[in-house]
């Protein structure tokens, strides 16, 4: 019963096998020039019903350090949630890759940043050089306390930042999970509500290393192939990963590894209703749960075998804790239900 | 008869198996803290005859430049070939991890340095801080021009650098190719010759994504876990490194795949010698050959299916092209043998 | 009656003068090797009761940049109030010289940090290099809000601070006022009580240039030569710098210039007590007030000829406004009498 | 006798009286956001016979970093001379400033690049992101030798510049000595010749401080007050400087200044000419001067009391050094008379 994070699970059986049909060529273009990934960045252009910019990268860090670095300069600021993953687990590499941008966190309940919020922080960078220039809005599509951003939020929000000369990034790690909740079309959820570059994460979702930086207007994108070989960030043996991609998409494997893994989070989501002394940081959306608990139950459901961990949370009680839950498209449904059983039969 | 390079070849068989192996286990520690992590680090303890500190990064730039950021601060320089990979092939990664230090480069017969080039390089140095702080001195073993320094070049380089109050840092893209040319202990080409942090890479030479940096003084790699972490190079799902690495190493399979590029190098030179016209801009020690042939020559090759690049070089007569050919552990004999054939063919 | 800012008034005749006499040798070292610079060493390492290792660099930014890349590295953390100048008034400098160090900004009364809040902070940093690692804690006295810590404040912080594996910097912009309101020692307003790198700032404090890093552990201070050169803060007409330390030392001058204008803030603050609908959003302790005014009363100021900024503050009513005062060792005790005045007139 | 640099000495009276007037007036705007900044900004259109946009730094270092930093991005690359001060003087600041650019240096007679030269570096660069990508030019006019580029040259060099989508960039510490010497208008040696943006030095020349990024192109400065601040190169004094500015340019005080210097230059190797074994390593065009002397003439005027630095030059004979001897503004016409008489004497 593993539930610490969907980076604890390996990589679907098809995408292996894409892997393994692209070690059968003898050679293949390298450095990402590949045939692959023009069929990538094609594929990706159907996904998204325009044509796109697409590049490989190496990890979710690197897809979105570099992502902003191309929408901001070292002297630029980047409006984030307190919360968000470039804010709180990419060590400083955004800062590295920008040249030395700030990020200008802000809070908001269920990590959602609210235009209200941009709004109070931005007015506090009407003075000028002396403090960073605003250059930036990053959402987190889903957030990392596992709620939705929808369209018209989006939207807003772009608009807004539009409006004040940023450029929008989408942290999309977790970009299938929040799509298959809303039930949205991938353009409704990126370009059509403003949405200008997007880290698209696979990796998280069944692929061994599949994270990508799209470009939705071309002009972002120049440059952008020096920009990944300075990062670091540029595979030689690019086939392996042009294979993932298209695996990824073939048959709409994506969504369906997406939809196993924000079901099994729905289902301990209702198992955990009603349980005393048992409420939800968030309203769960997409494949992490933040259950808040009375310790004694938090502890005793480790004990049974629930692996998970401690999320830092202010405002609770000394006898409660707040579990961070993430299933996969790899987690067994069995292991879920017995989680359910768990917290049952503990928690009343 | 691909010979433009080796990492235009797939992964070894051995090493896609211990891939697949390791996508049995349904989960697995992420972020390079699994078990297979630290196998790894013993692993490479043993090849190398002492505790080593070892890191699995994502690329041979990455590599490389993560490893010169433990050695050289941002107001230094390191003194390197002109023709070395950090120098001409990886943008100004370097300079990007190490926060701005400057390749000092030098010139030198096969892409080698010699004590004599360094000094003279180390005396325009002597001013204080008007010019970059001389703290590291990068060598390719073997270096980009198919040479290999002896354990007693490097001994020789790196007493001075050392000397100097510089560290010492090799660029192993090709490694095993180097170790098997001078059939030497890995011990004996690294620390005991006074390196003290290598980049040891895998890629070219079978593997997927298997680069590593190897710190032969512990304290050198305090830190590096952010280090690593801030520059985009940590992977989340660790265990398909380390599997790499285990099979890469297991049975002698690196030395094995390193033997099997040289000989054909080797086999290559043979064909080459005394073809009228043909001369080799360096001596053949690895598994890089760069003859200078009649354009004539070079066009005809080409003509008939091998594939290679053309090498910029200075002082070549007009009616000449120097070749870049690269052999893999993947090259067909009989690849070789056909090219090895056109050459005396068309060659004379 | 200009009361926006200390820097907007000019250089101590004193100081003008010792320019002038700097400039009658018709030769001198350059690049802050001159004999001056030396002296101003020594008259530091007297003024602090220890020998420091003092450097001249250009502006307060500089200064505060430079002081902490010294400490902290590119991956490190550096705790400081959300109302420092490094985090508000440096656009990304702290951000560049570092490397790109990330501000882990702390909220708290009179924009001072307190142990439990440094505390709070580091507990979110506890899980490795996901994080930035907290490297430095950066101190500003007197504080952005005219407020001063005590000797036992720095002790506790810079104890929690040093015992966490960080270095403790003092943003001292304005250190001769914290140093008059104290009437402690500089000795014990910095190493005495854990400080180990201070930027020493005398411009806003009757100066034309005067700004030093001063390090009170000379194993920090190493590479600083370098450090600053590459940074762009070192002069070559260095005779002229350390002109004005040695005059604004002399006499104590800097300690002269700084009473009168804590004196002139006491005066208005007297003034302004009691003034119906007026309190002030921290006690003044050194030049600085932020008196929180009706608005009518703060309108009314500015149109009979007083100048100064509003000043952005939380939970103000809406006929409200909080307004920055500064008063300078040049602001006419005759301009505050006006004002104090106006006050009294207008306000009630 | 002091030939060591044109910046050991000090402010010429006319500029130090216009410090002194500016310290008349009891406040002032800062940040070089004063009435003074504006009409430098003026004056200096005025001299280009163009509106330009223009800013004042603090040294050369910072004027030449900065600029560079709006024209070449972090994965750019610049052309220099191998003998230009941003490459052998500036630390790594062009790299840090630029985040991370790369120094492309080129060789040359006396320290000028030809086309030639450039194209065959430019060659290097075709492989795309492999390498850096060229993005600028950079000239120093005058250059560290004290030759001087015509205004035809400098056409040349711009032209193919911006054929191979690069910008120029004109390092002009020694501006008004390069100038004095063609006997063209300012707009000729930069815009007209295809200068995008020019570091205009003062400060060698009879200023304090006195440096400042200009321009031609009023896109590239966009966002410049953010770079110069987040650079720590923004004064909060600033009236000290434009007084400067004002000073240098009134009545043509700059180009009296660089006439001095240059004619003594031009007089030293008028006595050098003919000297037995004296020759020169570049023709004297602006107030520097670099003689290879035999090693007994070098020692005898230095123990003769004429001060100056050794010049490290290949292809000397074992018995020859050559001379760095820098004349300024300030420089005795004395001096330079018993320097020569000293050559003469001494030296056959």
């Amino acid at each position: 019963m593993n539930f610490c994070s969907d980076n604890r699970y390996g990589v679907h059986p098809s995408i292996m096998e894409a892997i393994i049909a692209a070690n059968a060529r003898l050679t293949d273009e390298s450095y990402c020039h590949d045939e692959g990934a023009r069929e990538a960045e094609a594929a990706l252009s159907a996904v998204f019903e325009k044509p796109v910019k697409a590049f490989f990268v190496l990890n979710g860090t690197g897809a979105n350090s570099l992502a902003l670095s191309a929408i901001c300069p070292g002297h630029g600021g980047i409006i984030c949630h307190e919360g968000a993953h470039i804010s709180t687990d990419e060590c400083n590499c955004p800062e590295l890759f920008t040249g030395g941008a700030k990020l200008l966190t802000v809070s908001g309940a269920g990590n959602k940043i609210t235009p209200a919020v941009m709004a109070a922080k931005l007015a506090q960078f009407v003075h000028g050089e002396h403090g960073a220039k605003p250059s930036a809005l990053s959402l987190s599509q889903a957030t990392e306390l596992g709620t939705v951003y929808t369209p018209d939020e989006i939207k807003a929000l772009s608009a807004a930042a539009h409006k004040a000369g940023m450029k929008v990034h989408m942290d999309g790690a977790r970009f299938a999970n929040a799509l298959v909740w809303l039930g949205c079309t991938p353009a409704e959820m990126t370009w059509k509500s403003g949405v200008d570059v997007l880290s698209f994460g696979g990796t998280k979702n069944g692929a061994m290393i599949l994270e990508m930086v799209v470009f939705f207007d071309e002009a972002l994108a120049a440059d952008f192939l020096y920009r990944r070989k300075r990062a670091g960030q540029l595979l030689s043996k690019g086939r392996y990963l042009s294979a993932q991609l298209l695996a990824y998409l073939k048959g709409g494997l994506w969504l369906e590894n997406a939809g196993h893994s924000n079901s099994l989070a729905a289902e301990i989501a209702a198992a955990l209703e009603g349980v005393r002394g048992v409420r939800l940081a968030a309203p769960v959306e997409a494949n992490e749960l933040f259950p808040i608990l009375p310790r004694r139950l938090f502890e005793a459901l480790q004990k049974e075998g629930a692996e998970f961990y401690e999320w830092p949370l202010d405002g609770l009680k000394p006898d409660e804790a707040c579990a961070r839950l993430v299933t996969s498209f790899a987690t067994p449904r069995a292991h879920v239900e017995k989680f359910c059983a768990l917290v049952k039969r503990l928690g009343n």
